[in-house]
């Protein structure tokens, strides 16, 4: 701790109330209150204990933290502003199109690693960042700071979980305990001994304190680091603290005050309150930044083509060989990792590999962390299954976060597990996160390739991967460039332009050699770019074979590849065709499943020469 | 209890594992080991507790079970045989495309209220029926079979937590701790006090038993319904248990024993293998069933042309209508019920609503469990945060569930909050989920039309709202059929058909009044069934003029409106044109966002006129 004194981050405090009034009056909109109980926490953690240089606040050592409540933002905005990061009157700007001060925090501002407003998900990312922390030899500290009401969500306790597994004593949460929800009281109101017993039971050591007692609050925090757990301080805390008229009082969320409660607020908090401004902060530790450089290239590959090799195997070898020259690539997997192929990465480089047991949330939450510290994290489990982390991935999108997804045994082609273990609403899901990448090889090559495109391109990449062997189709040095597309077979007076990817590409090119049989010509495109797409690629080949274009896809009709080549060309006259898997399929074997629900060799020959006639 | 022996049921749990045993060998694949473990229990369970009419799995007053770790449904399977549902030689036909005795259950069984096997749902699906039983006034109880493994999902603490807080000790959870995961031993092993700390901290009582012993288990379940807090029995198990060779051993996760191999477990088992045929089961007692019928019609709407309602607050006014007349409905909001104004509903019928504070995945699973007992749920919140139950929501999809979700504040017309609380993937994300139905109204009385649709129409159904104030666009007569469109402008020479819904449909309509001025005719559709598509309706206009379709969404470009209608229409020629909100937003004025992202008046006429020039 630096010397500070109690009655000035006391002021302080109170000068953080005072800016997120003004700031959210000047609104109109936002979320005063909720502001107002974590004042003290914010106001201590930033000027009397946190270890960060103000001035640079990506610092590789500085202390991180998360405003996991991100409908505080006001008084996130307000603390950086009194550490002298930007002048305080832009805080008046707050939620206008013209400031990156937003209703909710996003990583447009330096000092915000990952956007948050959707609740529940800071602690995950912030076990990323306290593992990531271990395996850099860094010693800074990452707070992540909660609501009471968000305690509810399912992913905190996965990732309280994995951080109790993990002993991240280098993990602080704090739980501002403010009694009221949106709506109602929360299930627990002020009874803190509810919270304590779950997060002891989940590993964690609890202290639970007045939130508004800065002499407390700088005690415990002097005990942050001791003993081999994470810490939790559970916060008794008043919503509105510090406005007499409204603390404590139901029907104040999210709410501004009008201008002249403001002005009656300001009057009571000004006379104690006090500015940040010229306070030293104390020092990161000097430490040396870890080599966050990618590998001049990565070892060549190996197939032959024919050899008949799963793509998730492929995923699994390109991991391991991308991983062995590449510091920055980190594991992580939900309890799949013999099935997905990523146990390759995790028996050659433990302590690059994280176990998330089975919390998908958790899985994409903790990638998060790590990218934000310039690792390059692949998270891998059924394609399916991420779906159960679903909004972390559209928070990551929101995040600019670099993370690589890699989803296996997709549609129906995994037969005998049945629906619910099937990836059919994957590429829906994964396309329409914001700036976000969709993959998806058909064979060995494209798939080691395409793994090399996610660890050097930036965002929140997804590649999807299959259960069944496949032959090799490609040589050793084809390219694979993000946003192309592979025209496999391609003659004068073709009738359709097949797009396909995965294992309908292979079903695809055997309905060629079919109907080449039948004296019937198609083109067949590997679309292993679903997102971007090699719309030009198809285009032209569509223009060759009367604007006919069919896609074929192991998905479900609605956002696959077939709304992805309608959506992009059908505006150019292109005419699109799809088949898909348009009913909620049964378990029985692969072979029988791709014909029951229409993709397989023979449904496309079927469709083409319907199409060819019409 | 029945006066069965607990002999006799150790040797029917011998059964048990024998016909798992056979049904995997014979499919080539499953997870025998994982049956093996919860033998006893299962067999405890069916043939010495839970009072059902096994002739009858539906009964409304059975106890209710739910195989929340679905991998073992050939366990579940068997014991359903052994109580002579079906014949015990179906059990070979596991796994096979002309059996409904899939990898992993699904409601296709009558026996199977929901599907498992994304794991960690059961438990909150067991909490909709426990509260069901209760508002039913019915003693049925609900047991919810845990993996040990699954544990680590936050959905079961989600579902524990609105355990504890409701009290429910008419749900009982079991968790058979195997210690075994798929790929390494689970985090917390043999260590059973963890599991009873985290129960306990959760509000739950908790047992510790030995899985395999009969008369430890009968001891507790002798006491379920004591108390007021729902029971866990944590059973401490062998994975494999019963065949020497194979259990309490690693590598032994989803793999069936070779013939040799089932030969000698069998072998083993038989002896002491006893069928369960024959043995008298305990009857469920004889209480009134619910009157589920829907009544004859819904109340009158009293709305006026040009009023200015936002469509969430037409939901909330729907909500209570229809609830008013329709003892079906039941509501369940995530602590958002004062701004997706479910809370008219709530206070006018407490014991017909469910807070389920802030866990959306809880809030889908709950109503699944609503909706398996004959009730109509309705689930509210802001639209982008199902994201978080996307997994919950697909499930529901296999499941054939009947749940009802309405999102509110969707797009960038909600303004200042920012990109974390805008849904702009829902519509893709609602799309794709097999069986379901996506509704997108524009005014107050559409939505209230479509409301009782929802009421009465089965399957999954999500109901986008929108936060802004819109002018009531129709005749309270008015009928929308789900699978509609309505044409609101139209003449001879229109050159494009635009597409729109809500916000946007408002922003076509100035848009067609913009270019009238100017001697330009636009065909303009109100899309309020996004799923199904109103595809003739579309087809006919867009072929009025020129084939050319412009839709426009409030909604990110990948798997919304503009993709349902490219990806119906394409095949036919039709052209569609998109705008929508192709990047990432940023807080703002509602219209100051439209205008940036292209998707208001101005932008369409634009637009349109390009199109009319081109």
């Amino acid at each position: 701790m630096n010397d500070i004194d109690i009655e000035t981050i006391k002021g302080i405090a109170n000068q953080l109330r005072i800016h997120s009034i003004e700031a959210t009056t000047a609104a109109g909109s936002g979320h005063p209150t909720s502001c107002c109980s974590a004042a003290d926490i914010v106001a201590a953690l930033f000027f009397g204990h946190m270890r960060y240089d103000p001035k640079n606040p990506k610092f590789h050592n500085n202390d991180r933290f998360i405003l996991s409540k991100g409908h505080a933002a006001p008084l996130l905005y307000a603390a950086w502003a009194e550490t002298g990061l930007f002048p305080a009157e832009e805080l008046l700007k707050l939620r206008r199109l013209d400031s990156d001060l937003e209703g909710h925090p996003t990583p447009r501002l330096s000092f915000a690693d990952v956007a948050t407003g959707s609740l529940g998900q800071g602690l995950g990312v912030g076990v990323g960042m306290a593992l990531c922390a271990r395996l850099d030899k860094l010693d800074y500290r990452t707070y992540v700071l909660m609501g009471d009401g968000e305690t509810a969500e399912g992913a905190v306790w996965e990732a309280a979980s994995l951080a109790g597994i993990n002993k991240l004593n280098n993990l602080v949460g704090v739980v501002d305990v403010n009694r009221l929800g949106q709506s109602q009281e929360t299930a627990f109101g002020h009874h803190l001994e509810v919270y304590k017993d779950r997060f002891e039971a989940f590993g964690w050591r609890t202290e639970v304190i007045d939130g508004h007692d800065i002499e407390e609050i700088m005690e415990v925090l002097a005990a942050v680091g001791l003993g081999d757990q994470p810490l939790v301080i559970l916060a008794k805390t008043l919503k509105g603290a510090g406005i007499s008229f409204i603390q404590d009082k139901e029907g104040w969320h999210g709410k501004p005050l009008s201008k002249e409660e403001a002005e009656r607020a300001i009057a009571e908090l000004k006379p104690s309150a006090k500015s940040g401004i010229g306070h030293s902060i104390p020092a990161p530790t000097n430490l040396p930044a870890p080599n966050l450089a990618p590998p001049a290239s990565y070892p060549p590959l190996n197939y032959k083509q024919g050899d008949m090799v799963a793509t998730r195997e492929a995923f699994g070898s390109a991991l391991l060989r991308i991983g062995e020259v590449d510091q920055r690539v980190v594991a992580l997997d939900g309890d799949t990792k013999n099935s997905t192929y990523s146990d390759k990465f995790f028996k050659k480089f433990p302590e690059r590999s994280t176990e998330c047991y089975i919390a998908e949330q958790n899985l994409v939450g903790v990638a998060t962390g790590f990218s934000t510290r310039g690792k390059v994290p692949f998270s891998s489990t059924f394609a399916t299954f991420f779906t159960r982390a679903a909004d972390q991935i559209r928070v990551a999108g929101i995040s600019m976060a670099n993370i690589k997804l890699v989803g296996s045994h997709v549609g129906v082609s995994i037969g005998e597990d049945g629906p619910s273990q099937m990836g059919l609403e994957d590429i829906a899901l994964m396309r329409a996160i914001a700036g976000s990448t969709v993959l998806y090889p058909s064979d060995a090559v494209s798939t080691e390739k395409l793994m090399e495109e996610m660890a050097l391109k930036k965002g929140v990449f997804f590649l999807r991967t299959s259960r069944p062997k496949a032959a090799v189709l490609y040589n050793n040095d084809e390219k694979f460039p993000v946003g192309g597309a592979k025209v496999l077979r391609q003659a004068n007076g073709d009738k359709v332009t097949v797009v396909a990817a995965g294992v309908t590409l292979t079903e695809s090119l055997k309905a060629a050699d079919l109907l080449k049989n039948e004296g019937i010509g198609i083109t067949v495109i590997d679309a292993y770019s679903v997102k971007p797409l090699a719309k030009d690629v198809i285009k032209a080949a569509a223009q060759q074979t009367n604007n006919l274009v069919l896609t074929v896809e192991d998905h479900y009709p609605e956002g696959g590849i077939g709304d992805a080549v309608a959506g992009e060309l059908s505006s150019e006259g292109i005419k699109v065709h799809k088949l898909a898997v348009f009913e909620l399929p049964h378990s029985g074997k692969p072979e029988e499943l791709l014909a029951k629900y229409g993709i397989d060799a023979n449904a496309i020959v079927r469709k083409v020469k319907a199409l060819a006639a019409g």
